[in-house]
């Protein structure tokens, strides 16, 4: 008989991490004789270390196929991050406990850099105590910061919806700036990396169509400068839209908002009022932005089911220890594959937005970077709706009998 | 030769005014024989004031009915409200100058309840001074707060903005509130009607799918209450998914929040952290909830495009000093038609969410509401796309020649 097959969920979800979880599920249904039932975990590693797995067995086709379609974690994520061996041997002992009490041989884990040392970990004390597990790790960041990859599922779609976000809003400002609002705010996430401020360039159809200004995770906010390049663009234009990282630091690299229990948006909107009298709107996106599949990139979508189903054909074909990636051929027309990279080359790395693709005053993107960018965000995939909502097929979820003790958490 | 026609937007835009403005072209072109030129007013009335008209004549059909894909006011908006004729007088003596100068019989005001009161005193001035004036008031607002229509135009796909963002956030927290965030906080528009923050309600596809919680304009926050529902909602789903009117207030009715220079939804947030334990996050839709026309309401848009070629029918019959109404003849299935009411019926009024909407605690929507609700959020209108981002085609915009002295305004 075939071993099972765990998939996982981790960290903040997107868009299309679901996208992924159909590509793994429908491409092991497809190799009987390979893989054996496919669970996954609920809530994440933490399902997996208390045992408590959903049996996928039970779910229909359709119900699978339309996990595209469905914004969120249909199985639950978790913000939980094993610390290495030595400090959580027994978590790791745990988690080889259960997979061997339920015939688990493949662990799917999809998340992002912090995930993969776990994965790259978990596979460490499996050959420690030789049992026989492979690992597959399957990208997923709507921060678009794990190396070794053009890009990260879940990033096209929130680049996506940044850009179309922000130019709808810009056309919005533009008709009430003469005797209204002249500075429009939206801010992103990226704690440390800017790519959806990046992605905010994109809402041009053609460079300097509209009064843009980005600010970077990856540049330390300068006053004065940004004070003269809101006022260039009310001068130019008659109003002035800012897309900026939350991440956002200052001259001495900490950030002065944190303290304010606010936003990034609010200081600067406060900051535009203060110091240049001009009234300013602001937006923050927060969860929106990563749980938008009714705007999300087709592109994108792709990408996160084939680099699902590309982590099963590895796994079939004996590989290990690696995470599927995608490769860029060529960006016009944009042309991709799934490859993939150990582990040990992804595991808790970041990957800012590169000098070349900050414009030299700071405050826009390069040609470089759009040649970059717009191809992740081409194509739109919308959901089928009901009733004027997105419809989202449920999913049965039948809980897998447990078989050990229970595990006590910290 | 027949008189000519201007049309003007005033106050805040939404996603489908364009679409009015495309109705009010079209069928103005249509009747040659009633209709001269159609101009239109840069920056609403106050473009009409400063002689600052465009002559759409040299649009293109193409160009005008894609007016329907494109949010914001084409034309340019304005927060500018005229006062009542003793103050403003030589204001309104001033448009008659300027209507007259350039054969405008026709005056088509594209806006809410304020702008129909100025439009009412236009026609009690055009009246005194013996200027042959027809008015029509072309109904337009997010906050749904225009009495004797069964809605007005922008309020649907603000509403369905709100449901569809609400329906996906829900599903992004869900997955989170294991291990992480266990609430999540949309603010939405609406400062004297709760309107929006009850489109809220409209994101369960069956009521009770989603441990909603609404607050209203309409009602007083009240702390104690608010704590416990969180907590409820908690208790049974895991997560609390709030959306709350800007305008919310407090138990003596006041804004609690004004103080902060933050927003509803950033102090909710820190009540939450610091009451009840819980990490929250917290979204601020703003403007992307009025000039996302990438979700627009298919209902809403063919409802703005109608009430602009009603107008337009109407002046041709020889109507007079009336605003375009909507009148619901069923819910189930939707039918719907326009109407017309005086302007005297509708300026300057104020239409809140009524009590048998409101749920019992306050906190959710009755089935009512989803009757009245439900069919205005009915359908889907995408743009066109262009490599990735909606395709908004130009207008030409040519002005038309200044025939009066420049006036000052104060």
């Amino acid at each position: 008989m075939s071993a099972n097959l765990l998939y996982a969920q981790s960290g903040g979800v997107t868009s299309v991490i679901n996208a992924s979880a159909a590509g793994v599920i429908q491409a092991a249904r497809a190799w009987p004789d390979r893989f054996g039932k496919v669970f996954a975990a609920h809530n994440g590693i933490i399902g997996a270390l208390t045992e408590q797995l959903f049996d996928l067995s039970f779910e229909r086709e359709q119900a699978i196929a339309d996990l595209r379609h469905q914004p969120g974690g249909a199985f639950g994520s978790c913000r939980y991050d094993l610390e290495d061996i030595k400090t959580h041997r027994p978590y790791y002992e745990r988690l080889i406990r259960v997979f061997s009490a339920h015939d688990i041989e493949y662990f799917f884990y999809n998340g992002g850099g912090g995930s993969m040392l776990t994965a790259q970990r978990l596979l460490q004390v499996s050959a420690q105590l030789g049992y026989p597990l492979r690992v597959i790790g399957i990208p997923k960041t709507i921060d678009n910061d794990l190396p070794e990859t053009d890009t990260s599922p879940g990033f096209g779609s929130a680049a996506k919806y940044v850009a179309v976000s922000t130019r709808e809003a810009a056309f919005d400002v533009a008709s009430m700036a003469g005797t209204s609002t002249k500075v429009f705010i939206l801010e992103v996430m990226g704690r440390s990396a800017g790519w959806l401020a990046a992605a905010g360039g994109l809402a041009e159809s053609t460079p300097g169509e509209l009064p843009l200004l980005l600010l970077f995770a990856e540049r330390n906010f300068h006053e004065p400068a940004f004070l003269n390049a809101v006022q260039a663009r009310i001068n130019s234009h008659g109003y002035c839209v800012i897309v900026a990282s939350e991440g956002l630091r200052d001259d001495k690299g900490s950030y002065p908002w944190a303290d304010t229990g606010a936003s990034v948006a609010v200081s600067l909107a406060s900051l535009v009022r203060k110091r240049l009298g001009y009234r300013a709107h602001w937006s923050v996106a927060d969860y929106l932005q990563r749980s938008a599949r009714h705007i999300a990139s087709s592109t994108d979508l792709d990408q996160a089911y084939a680099c699902g189903s590309a982590g099963v054909r590895l796994a079939a074909e004996g590989a290990d220890g690696l995470m599927v990636t995608l490769k860029r051929m060529t960006d016009v027309p944009y042309r991709w594959e799934t490859a993939s990279t150990a582990l040990s080359s992804v595991a808790d790395q970041e990957c800012p937005v590169p000098d070349q693709y900050i414009s030299q005053d700071g405050f826009g993107i390069t040609e470089l970077a759009r040649r970059y960018l717009r191809p992740l965000i081409q194509g739109e995939a919308f959901p089928p709706f009901r009733e004027g909502i997105p419809y989202y097929e449920r999913l049965q979820l039948k809980r897998v009998e447990t078989q050990l003790p229970a595990f006590k958490m910290e």
